[in-house]
C-alpha cells in the first residue's frame, strides 16, 4: 500500500518553504550553560530556535524560572485527515512548554528528557482558534525526576488542550 | 523575548520546500465513507494525503481491520533543542496510528476524535535510528467509546516509545 | 502459586474490623439528584459514606461547585510491599476527588463514569506523611466530556501526587 | 462539612475483619534479594502478603520472568457512591501487576518506584464480572527507567480497564 503522494497529485496543490539552523550549536549550548542563561541567550538570539520550532511554526515566547509559553498559529498544513489541526500538534506544544519549563530549574552540566506525556484534547483546534498559546509549568521537582504540567489556550482563552509530564534528571559526570 | 528566526541568521541555514492539498475533500469523505472504505480509497491514490503527513515526512503504510501502521524517518528538521527527534513527533506518529485504527471500525456517518493521548518516551529517536515504524492497534470498542494502543520501533526493531489512547465515537445524525 | 493468606501466620498479626452500610440508596440518590443537592446530603449525613471510604478510611471533608476535596490518613494497612502507602490509594483519592468535582457540575438524570487516571507519584507516603489532602478541580466541561485535575498534599503541604482525568457525561433518557 | 460514618447508622450495616502482617520483614526482604527469587519465596509462603492485599482482597497468582497477575473479587465493600467497583482498586491492581512486573527484573539492592500511573477504564466492574485477573508485563527496561503495561480481565476474559506506567530504578550504593 505504498500511497501516492500529493507532489503527483497537481490539482489544488499549495506549497511551503522554510528554512531551520544546525542543531548542533545549540545542543552543545543547552548542556554547557545553566538553563536559565540557556534560555537568556536563545532569547537574544544568539542561538538559532531549534529545528522543530521552523517545521512547525512554533516560537517560544516567554520563560522565566520554572515557566515556558509557546505560541502556535494554526495552518492548513497542520491539518489531520479530519480537518483539525492534528493532535500532535498540540502534544508538541505541551511537551515544549513542559520541558522547558523544567529545563529552566536546571544546572549546567545537568541533562534531562522527557519520560512521557499525557495531553488531553478538550476542544478542536482550527484555522478558526487563532493563535494558540501553551503555558508550561514546573509541578514537583526532585533530584533524578520533575513533573509538570501545561495548558494550551485559544485566542478566546478557551482551553484546547492540558497536559501533564515527568521529566528523568540526569546529573552530568 | 520575540525570538529571531533562522531566516535572519543566513550561516549554516537548510532549506525544505514540500507541497500538501486541500485538505477538505479528504475531511468530507472520512465522514461519508465506512473506514475500512476510506483507508481503502486512501491507500488506491483517490484521495491526497492528510497535510500533516506531508509537514512531518509521516506515511500511511498498512492499515486494515483494527489496525494501522505508519512509518516517519528521521531528518533534522524534527530535531528538538537537545539535539535529538522532539517527543511531539512520537507523539504525533502515535496519535495518527491509534485513531486510525480506532477510525477502520466506524461505520459511515460515525466520527471519532481522540480525547487523549499518553505516552511514554522510552528510548531517544535520531537520524541513526533509521525509520520508524508505528503500529497502532484497537484495544476496547464500545458504542461511545474506544481504546488504543500504539508501538513505535526503530530499523533495529527496539522500542523508541508506547502510547495508549482513548476516542470518543459520535453517531452522526 | 497459591499464597498462604495472613491469617495463616499468627505472629505479628493486625486485625480491623470496620463497617459500611448497602450502597444502592446512594447509587440511586446519585441519579435523582442534581449532583450538587447530592453533595449537600451526603454532607448533612442523609445517606452513608460509599463502601469505598469506609474500606480505605478516605472522609470527603469539602464539595462545592466544581471542587472536591478528600482526606486520608496512612494506615499500615495500606502499605505495599516495598513499604509505603500503595500508589492505588493514591490513585483512589485522585479519582474520587476528580469524579465528585465532576459530578457536582451534573444535573439530576445524568450519569457519568471515569475514562481513565493519570496520576504522578512524586513522593513517597508514609505514617510521617500525616493525614494526606486531595483537592480535586474540574478543568473543562462540555456537553459529552469534562476533565479535571487533583492534587495530593501531605501534612507539611508536599505535593504527594497529582493526576489528571475524563469523564464521560450521558444524558439520561 | 464532617461526614457521618457507617457506625453511626446502624440499619443495613455490614461489617467486616481482616487481617494483616508487620510489613517490615517484606520490604526488608525486598530490598536484600534478587526480585525473581524475593518472588519465590513470597509465593512459598515464606513472607506474608503485603498489609494492601489483605485490606483490598487482592492476591498474586503467578509471577515470573517480568510478568505478574493479580486476581481480585469484587466485593460490595470495593463499591463506589454510583454502584460500581471503585476506579481506584483497578488502579491498585494495574499498579500492582506492574510493578512486580518490573521487580522480576531487578537484582537485589536494586530498588525501585512507581513514578506514575496511566489506566483507561473500559468496562464497569461489579460482583457480576466475577473475579478479575490483571497481568503486568514489562515493556522496555533500561538502566534507569522501566516501562510496563496491565490489562484487566473479568471472568469471561473483556477487558476491563488496561494500563501504561514508568518505574524509577534506583541502583543501591
Amino acid at each position: 500500500m505504498p500511497q501516492n503522494t500529493t507532489s503527483e497529485q497537481p490539482e489544488a496543490v499549495r506549497r511551503r518553504t522554510y528554512a531551520w539552523a544546525d542543531p548542533q550549536l545549540l545542543a552543545t549550548a543547552a548542556q554547557e550553560l545553566d538553563g536559565i542563561d540557556f534560555f537568556e541567550r536563545l532569547g537574544d538570539g544568539k542561538f538559532p530556535p531549534p529545528p522543530i520550532n521552523e517545521t512547525l511554526g512554533m516560537a517560544l515566547v516567554e520563560v522565566n524560572d520554572g515557566r515556558a509559553v509557546f505560541e502556535l498559529t494554526p495552518e492548513e498544513w497542520h491539518y489531520n485527515p479530519i480537518g483539525t489541526v492534528h493532535g500532535g500538534i498540540l502534544a508538541t506544544l505541551a511537551d515544549s512548554a513542559l520541558g522547558c519549563a523544567v529545563h529552566t530549574k536546571l544546572k549546567a552540566g545537568t541533562a534531562y528528557t522527557s519520560l512521557d506525556l499525557t495531553i488531553k484534547f478538550t476542544r478542536a483546534a482550527t484555522l478558526d482558534s487563532g493563535t494558540l498559546t501553551c503555558e508550561g509549568r514546573v509541578v514537583t521537582i526532585g533530584r533524578r525526576t520533575a513533573t509538570a504540567e501545561a495548558e494550551i489556550t485559544d485566542k478566546t482563552g478557551r482551553v484546547i488542550g492540558h497536559a501533564i509530564a515527568t521529566c528523568l534528571i540526569m546529573a552530568g559526570s
